[in-house]
């Protein structure tokens, strides 16, 4: 028997056409660290999504691609602005700190969103101060964590804002898909004017495995390096790219991602119809932030497959994956509302 | 077609009882990060092979392993002592430097193994000098990266210097499979006054997937918040842990180090009898290192499926694996022949 | 002729004693990175004032202080704790970082005091997560960045809440001597359970050189082996060595920064009574914040020797030293005068 | 009374003229960081003595400069070549790697100088694998630690080489003024070729205090911008400046340099004259390594003022100051006649 819960998308297994790419590249040697023809096949592919000069990077995981191309944005005295909630702010130990040596200014997003006003506020303070370390790039979450969605139009606002203030512009795409799912968009669009792109699979069907996708042409060296360096380099390299080339063939990532959008919607909407509770964010992307009275917050916990998110502000939060079904959110409807009694 | 070739055993692609435990973790929700049953299970038999104070951290690949585990055992002011052919030193860029911000003081290796008079020679410039970085570990690579292997007296003498110069021991064991199928001994044997292995799947059989293995039960805890600090903890763990675990069921691991060894005795005699050619090391483990003459170095990587390891001392170098056959070793003596013709 | 200012204590010259106990030990050879008489008669002196078990190691300058303390505190995979206006967070440009690899959070500090349920909160997030850097170590300002002082009783209320939730304390004291001087307490009483402190003099009459100075004997190791992995130990250290003993000599350190204190104090109180200016913050060290119209930061800023704290505050800071006289007072007020008009 | 002995150069105290210059920059207040008259004025002078492109960032001490200007030539994934004797791999503790991330690696240098045909083979290694840290920079040191000198002509080759290999160039000059006074040639003359240096004041008569020169006008900013970050800025920069400038001014640096490389060579004399001991290196800079019977050397560091260097080569080093006298070299050549029996 087989159960699927909502605490995050990481906890759901592989979707089969991954699995099967995986399986197909298992047989036989190849050229390792990416010399492979997967690898080749995955670089065309992403230069017909992204565009003739872009180029991919395969990593292991979404910490990793992140310090990879933030790294690589930021000379040793910058530091890179994020939002209070970004994962590189909250949930990547030290490694923004200790491998890229990076101080970090958070900006507050209060419904996961940096505000254009922030950002202009903190750039006219001004980089020229030797004593303070230099804004040096802008990290977005795209959808963000608390499963919003930027518009393109905040994204070119606020990638025009870092621009002008010298700051190279990164997106942390961990649910990049979630994001074009929910705005219809292809992935070229939704990053216009972005320099360098972290690009998740992990939480959308793959195994493990997340890629650097680099924009700037002037950054693909440093990348390429800082990924050996930082520990990201797969030797047998074909069986992380199979799975991103799984993804990217027939859209199936965007099938995956608007599939766990809808389930998220459709949970959303339940909750709102069936229990009168109204999600904390907006329902954009494959979360669902449910305020819930402080005093249930531990039973909720302990019964439902949900995560806390929030305890003072007793918020749980369900993620909705590529593989959750009408019975799953059934069941934590169901849930939910024997607990809110 | 399937090819095979001797370039690295990191060329090699899944055995199918990795692939195939991979498929059967692949199915429903689990808990992320190392809360699943297959890593718990991972656990139970890592206790089993290695003692009841030992723990596993699977991490994605080699150099994750070799820095999580050899920072763990450095001071901010260490240097870690290892071998001049040792991938710490040779093959893993700036991480050691980047993220552990270690020195690293290297030592002769002829035949690839530290010598004892050597390692005490370095001690004897003693650790109290403030100037210098002071060697906190030392990293001893089992089998090592010129297909020799320790024996337990030569490991037994070394961490005995180590300790008695207040180092801490480490192995890389990339390879630590192919040194117990030569030694016939066990795990446990191979890493008596050990106190953290690096412990190789990716060249043994898996798709990727290392671990550090802590037997010094003091760094559990640096291992496992440094191993989320260098970007190296796997949200999906179990598909780390799922091929770890396959290769030390049933000894697995032993089987596929073994077949890859006496392929490359098999080579090695092959070589020696039919083309009058000596390897340049010992061969004990899975590699064969051939002398050629230095004009024909260009020739031979061209054409046959083996790397220049040492082009100033015309050196090839051969890899054999979990899957090699008698008909790729047929090709490649052929091809050898007919080049040194 | 000589001018004196307002801009920052840092502006200042050296004291005459100061210097003079640099002429005295400028002559004939002495062993180096303190091997001499002078850096043994300032531990001396520092067990007298600090306690037998204190130990100190002179440094370069406050960062310099401040990074090798707070890293001889924390694990590589650490947070310090340090209020918003921290010189550890707005003037180290990348040090903590790039140096001691940590992550920095900040907590709200309205009077440059970091209020006890802030950091209670804080720690109630709890550092079992290994997925967010540990707080490792609380940094208190003292005097703070605002000029203003934490009480003995804030003191032991912060240290302890610092000490239940298993972090060391950092006092840094780069304006330790005006709270001391604003408390008349002893060196010993403001640093009773803290841990390590940065002890300033660049500010207070030397002319370079500040100190960290050890409180927890197990950290003198970390401190005196930091202190040279970050470039800050000194080859000719009775240089730095006799300026801090100068200036703990017959407590000079007490009456400098007493006369600066008192500067302020009355500058404060002229504002006050003649202008009708209150000070943003209370005056308790040797700085005072003045409010002023925002169109006339400029002006202020061009005309006179102060410094625009914080321009969208519109506040401007005046900080006295310990040659501040009575014209240099009366030269701002009449300038103030002037331009608020 | 004062003593004088041979173990370092940094054991020696300051000029008059610098400890005047350091006493007349005391009275008053002057702007911080730099931005004081006689900072302006040593810019002024560096550009006349270094050409009108140089620029100069006074720092604390050696492994400052150091650490400024090579990781200010190096990507993170860089390695920097030296000496195996350079100060930056024996005497900075991790303070490379810890602050500039960065692998080192070395070179024979029997006479302390690295002979070309070992940067061309290193070099021809290849830097376009990244698996392994890319040589980034050649660091000299001149004069040498083992008190030899570089003619320009041996630069020149060696600097030639590096920029063909796309390697930076940094001179280690701690003794710059040493080499320059043997060589009878200017400072421009020394640093022809050369991308940044470490300009020693130290060892050549200052309290304290270096510099980092910047010749290749693109470093400026990157070293400026380190400086801040490896905790190497100076608040009351005057008094680092005043003495750089006292030693540049009327070419004092070139007397003291020469009083201390002539006392060395007739300590040289006397010691092959009147004891029959020929110097194991060349004299050619301020320091003579004399070659002792093993059994001695404990006798000779405990009865007289100089530094056993090589224990196992049976090697004593007296280095000669800018204040050594005929009195004592008579005592330490009288003492060793007496040990030497």
């Amino acid at each position: 028997m087989t159960t699927r819960g909502f605490t995050s998308d990481n906890a759901s297994g592989a979707h089969p056409a991954v699995l099967a790419a995986l399986a197909a590249a298992a047989e036989g040697h190849a050229p390792s660290y990416g010399g492979d023809r997967i690898t080749a096949a995955l670089g065309e592919r992403v230069r017909e999504l992204f565009g003739q000069t872009a180029s991919i990077y395969p990593v292991f995981n979404g910490t990793g691609a992140n310090i990879t191309a933030v790294t690589a944005l930021l000379n040793r005295w910058d530091a890179v602005v994020a939002a209070e909630h970004a994962h590189l702010v909250t949930d990547e130990s030290t490694a923004p700190q200790l491998i890229g040596g990076m101080a970090v200014r958070t900006l507050p997003a209060p419904e996961g969103r940096i505000a254009a006003a922030d950002l202009r506020d903190l750039l006219a303070g001004g980089g020229d101060n030797v004593h303070r370390a230099r804004p040096g790039a802008l990290s977005l979450t795209q959808s963000t964590e608390l499963g919003t969605v930027y518009s393109p139009a905040q994204l070119a606002e606020l990638s025009s804002l870092a621009r002008e203030g010298g700051l190279g512009v990164h997106v942390d795409g961990a649910r990049l898909a979630n994001a074009a799912a929910h705005l219809g968009s292809s992935l070229a669009e939704l990053t216009t004017g972005v320099d360098v792109v972290s690009f998740g699979a992990t939480k959308n069907g793959a195994l493990f495995g997340d890629a650097v996708i680099v924009l700037e042409p002037a950054l693909a060296e440093p990348v390429e390096r800082l990924r050996k360096a930082s520990t990201q380099l797969a030797s047998k390299m074909r069986f992380v790219s199979a799975q991103l080339l799984a993804l990217l063939t027939d859209d199936l990532w965007r099938a995956t991602a608007r599939h766990a959008n809808d389930a998220a919607m459709h949970l959303a909407t339940r909750l709102e119809e069936e229990l009168g509770v109204q999600p904390r964010y907006p329902v954009q992307a494959n979360a669902v932030f449910i305020p819930v009275p402080p005093a249930v917050v531990a039973t909720a916990v302990a019964e439902l497959p949900v995560l806390a998110w929030d305890t003072s502000a007793a918020t749980l939060r369900a993620v909705c994956s590529f593989d959750t079904t009408e019975e799953d959110i059934d069941a934590l409807v169901t849930g939910l509302d024997r607990i809110l009694g």
